[in-house]
């Protein structure tokens, strides 16, 4: 078994917001204030936040920037139960079908009636990286984090991109499981 | 590499109460109303719950009986996080030198000095058991959950008693990080 030293990204719960949604919630003409570049190239954490409304009970998100082509929020299981909304686990974009809520804004309010989701476990990795390990785009493969409570990961997607570079990302239920907890150190991608 | 076919149990945050922190916080002479019996042998959900008091937040707890020497909570990293409690990862019982927190019943309140713990996965076996798998207390043992979100758990923890029948404990964030929810099916042992 070979293995390779990999980063590891966490992702706490954060919503992504299209153009007209965030007008509609924040203003006409609204502009996102970043206020921390995030590792994926042109994303930003944004100083605004808004606040989702469950069945259960409501709770604050960062709003991640730039504007997306359609709303998104991703929220871990522990987040979806304690709300009462039953998000299913998807790759982020791929969110028809998924579940609803309402979204509250200093400006406004908007029902969302799908985009949220829990975030499958992926590979962020550019072409050379993937041509040099024999990877391609939706492959399975496993990463490992090492520790106490130490874990391997199946089934992580694989999703090339040219502005990746290799990273596991995973959210945090999966990282307090692996007890890594808010900056986890490296992982180990294994390959057969 | 053998496998076998073992039962999931998942813990929620909870809390154990020494009689006489039972007794301060809910008045003297209280005694616990069972709700629910748990899995675990004589052990029950009581009706009973508690405010547990962090530097960030508050948060409810369901009070598990029946009393026991020491109080203890076992919270998931996605709980202390949010409350602001440093809680160490433990086997249950071993509590010395763990985090300590406020404690509000509708009778009184108790500033534990120290109690509350992220609980180590563990897995129970009788020595019957244990014998016929070649397994010994403290023995590390690894837990595959298949699935989605499919996982295996490494460090899991034997632990041998005579009312324990084979399974495997994990707390939320373990179970939310395996996609199994809050009931999980079955997991396997792997045997090497």
């Amino acid at each position: 078994m070979k293995t390779i030293k990999i980063k590891v990204e966490i992702s706490a719960r954060h919503i992504h917001l299209s153009q007209t949604d965030l007008e509609k919630i924040f203003g006409a003409g609204y502009v996102l204030k970043s206020i921390k570049d995030l590792s994926q190239e042109g994303e930003f954490a944004a100083e605004e936040k808004i606040t989702l409304v469950g069945p259960k009970k409501q709770m604050e998100l960062r709003v991640v920037g730039p504007v997306r082509p359609a709303t998104q929020v991703e929220l871990a299981y522990t987040d979806a139960f304690s709300l009462g909304i039953d998000a299913p686990l998807r790759l982020s974009g791929n969110v028809a079908g998924s579940a609803g809520a309402k979204i509250i804004g200093p400006a406004g309010e908007i029902d969302l009636a799908e985009g949220i989701i829990v975030a499958k476990r992926h590979l962020h990795i550019n072409q050379e990286e993937a041509d040099e390990l024999g990877l391609k785009n939706d492959d399975l493969v496993r990463v490992k984090l090492e520790g106490e409570r130490g874990l391997v990961f199946e089934n992580v997607m694989v999703r090339i991109k040219p502005t990746f570079h290799i990273s596991v990302h995973i959210d945090t239920d999966e990282a307090n499981a692996s007890g890594c907890g808010k900056v986890c150190s490296f992982g180990e991608l294994i390959l057969e």
